[in-house]
């Protein structure tokens, strides 16, 4: 960022004539009574399409390959092929996988409250091993606010980690578990972190599968790998394969390696999965066996019906990504007109990331501006994911985090909406320079 | 039962002469190396092609009436026109329900796990009232092992209740919760109880819906109505509706009331809903927040077409009863055949309900002999629910209860498998009044 830039040379006067100019804008976007969204990860109408075939795609065949009548009751570790296909997309023998029912919170809210209440196979129970105390578990921060909420339904403390363009800080993280028997896990979102878009580095993924060893045998990875084959570029980072690094480490107990179908098929309608040691699966089948008899296994054919292998898997992605490409590249093209090369008071007034796939760019105000940036734009009818949401109890220590989704809406919404967007963040940065100048 | 029939007059020659008979029948049969099964309620394929065009019928339209996509994330509660079908199908208003996924033993897991750890609005946790003692539950015996299963999974103490044809003893519940404030819910199947068949009488349900009056705000009748429309005769009978009654007595808040489909539509991907009060839907709803962002709506959507109303539900189980009826019929020749006014000792050799509805015909052994009853048909190639899997902590105290399950096998394996039974249970019955005569 250049500091000699045309903004941070303006007198006074100029900028507050410039604010004058924001705030009549923003008072004529207010009497426009807009309604948009970009709050939330969700696939759009255009990408559901793609897979609207697979409502009658079995044609009358409800059988697997092994005969099993999926229409009836049963199997709790969900069928062959679909533990076929988890298994090639996570990279690991279908022995390790567990395929469940549409949602992959679930799976990793089931395997959390399970290693808290009962353990696994020869790991003593999180609760137990506590006592009156709390567990901990490791957030890299920003982050998804749903792990979050698991801890915070759960009673489990949460310590923020810091994020770097190589993942969390390992330093720090090895440092902490190190320090603290009692934190029991990290939640990781490894391939285009949510909101970050930052993938670990191979480094990274390699200390993480050893810390199991540092941290005892009822430590868990939540490996969360949401965004596997999510790209928005031709040539994607590659991502070290986690559970192959922890059974070289002997550590594979301390992993669950999470994918879902979610934003490949159907958001609500898809397929999640897990995968870990044969030992840690056998537990969690024996523990989800006291609370259903097997999860929906018909829909689990219609996906491999539908997805077949990865390679097909790639192709359909391809679909989403032409989708979702030109939506990301406005929203850069708004930040760039609104903010490159810009600076206020020596700062830029803005820094966001150009992410290589998932759902999400981040956005950084200057400090102590985020809240006031959502706020306004939430007034002018455009919905922002909560200050703080993407921190542990919702609490940005510098207030200057915005997650910003723009897969759902149209593309002339997101025009509309990155405009509000732009113009808010000026106006609330010019606005707070001006009162500490 | 008459005592002064053809077998107990017989000499002791001609009972071993009998039993000689039998076990060379047996001989013959476990040459057979015959293969049926007889364990669990499970559908019957010609019942599970009666919804094969279920997948498809949605034919593109993936909107509920309000707009909502089915495709995408959201909904916790359920669809409203799920809500209202399942509403319908329980007897309350759509908004004191929530339909979830496909598994309604995952309800009542869930119920019964955030009021162990959680409460409801104004409902202590159960877990923090007990301190380090147990809770405990009213388990109808003979009943549901998967219900006992989740008492076992989360450590709640079960305490038998007797059944009689009336529904569970109320003298005794009512007698028990008086005296133990730690008892926190009973289990209950009220219509074609799970295994004996019995529809809990008006008077039960009068007395079950005012059990919260006695026993407090944070007692909870689990209230299974998994068979409500699985009629296996023409007239059925009627069942008080709990929910109503609950309401009037101010107890609504204790009483959760479950269904499915899954004997209905498809066993493994079915919908499963929930009713009670609005404030304990809303307490569950936030609960379910935590582990899921909502469950398959597009299952949902395909359920609401295909099943419509109460009307078209009624003329689809008509055709599951014309499927069922015979094979139940057969069940009751055979045991018409062997054992009618037959005793031994002064005791009937067998008593056996004749169900109304559900999925079972609970047989009762002279006392001591249903754990050898069900080896001998095992090794035989029949295999039975095991002995005391019907009562809480596999105990069956008086060793006499067999649950037979004919909906699954075809009428031709019925045949086989109750040829074996009724061999089993003449062959065992003998031999023990021959060594304790």
């Amino acid at each position: 960022m250049n500091p000699e830039s045309s903004f941070s040379n303006d007198n006074r006067e100029q900028l507050e004539a410039r604010l004058q100019q924001l705030k009549s804008s923003y008072e004529q976007i207010l009497s426009q009574g807009l309604a948009l969204d970009l709050t939330r990860g969700k696939p759009s109408t255009a990408q559901l399409t793609l897979c609207d075939s697979m409502d009658g795609i079995l044609n009358g065949n409800y059988l697997t390959e092994n005969g099993t009548d999926c229409r009836n009751y049963g199997g709790g570790l969900g069928i062959p092929e679909a533990r076929k296909l988890a298994a090639d997309y996570l990279g690991c023998d279908p022995k390790q996988t567990l395929v469940g029912g549409n949602s992959s919170l679930q799976l990793m809210y089931q395997c959390v409250l399970y290693s808290h209440l009962f353990g696994d196979a020869d790991a003593e129970a999180w609760s137990r091993e506590a006592g009156s105390d709390k567990i901990k578990f490791l957030c890299p921060a920003p982050g998804y606010d749903r792990h979050f909420s698991v801890c915070e339904a759960l009673g489990i403390e949460m310590i923020p980690v810091a994020m770097t363009d190589r993942g969390p800080d390992m330093d720090q993280v090895e440092a902490l578990v190190q320090a603290d028997p009692l934190i029991k896990g990290i939640w990781c979102v490894p391939r285009y972190s949510n909101p970050s878009g930052v993938v670990y580095a191979d480094s990274t993924v390699q200390r993480i599968s050893k810390l199991g060893n540092i941290a005892g045998n009822n430590f868990r990875i939540i490996w969360d790998n949401a965004y596997a084959v999510h790209h928005l570029v031709d040539e994607p980072p590659e991502l070290a394969n986690i559970l192959e690094l922890s059974r070289q480490h002997g550590t594979l107990d301390n992993v669950y390696a999470i994918g879902s179908t979610s934003k490949i098929t159907f958001a609500g309608a898809g397929m999640a999965f897990l995968a870990s040691s044969e030992s840690n699966i056998s537990t969690l089948a024996s523990h989800l066996s006291y609370l259903t008899i097997g999860p929906d296994k018909i829909n689990q054919l219609r996906h491999v019906k539908f997805l077949k292998d990865n390679n097909t898997i790639k192709n359909h992605m391809d679909q989403h990504k032409a989708i979702l490409r030109p939506k990301f590249d406005l929203v850069q093209q708004h930040l760039d007109k609104a903010f490159a090369g810009k600076s206020l008071n020596g700062e830029a007034m803005g820094r966001w990331t150009i992410p290589k796939g998932g759902y999400f760019v981040l956005f950084d105000t200057q400090p102590g501006l985020a809240q006031q940036v959502i706020s306004l734009t939430g007034a002018a009818g455009v919905k922002l994911t909560p200050a703080g949401a993407t921190w542990p109890y919702g609490n940005d220590p510098n207030d200057s985090n915005i997650r910003l989704a723009p897969s759902f809406p149209e593309l002339h919404e997101i025009d509309a909406a990155m405009k509000v967007f732009t113009l808010c963040v000026e106006m609330v940065t010019l606005e707070q320079a001006l009162q500490s100048g």
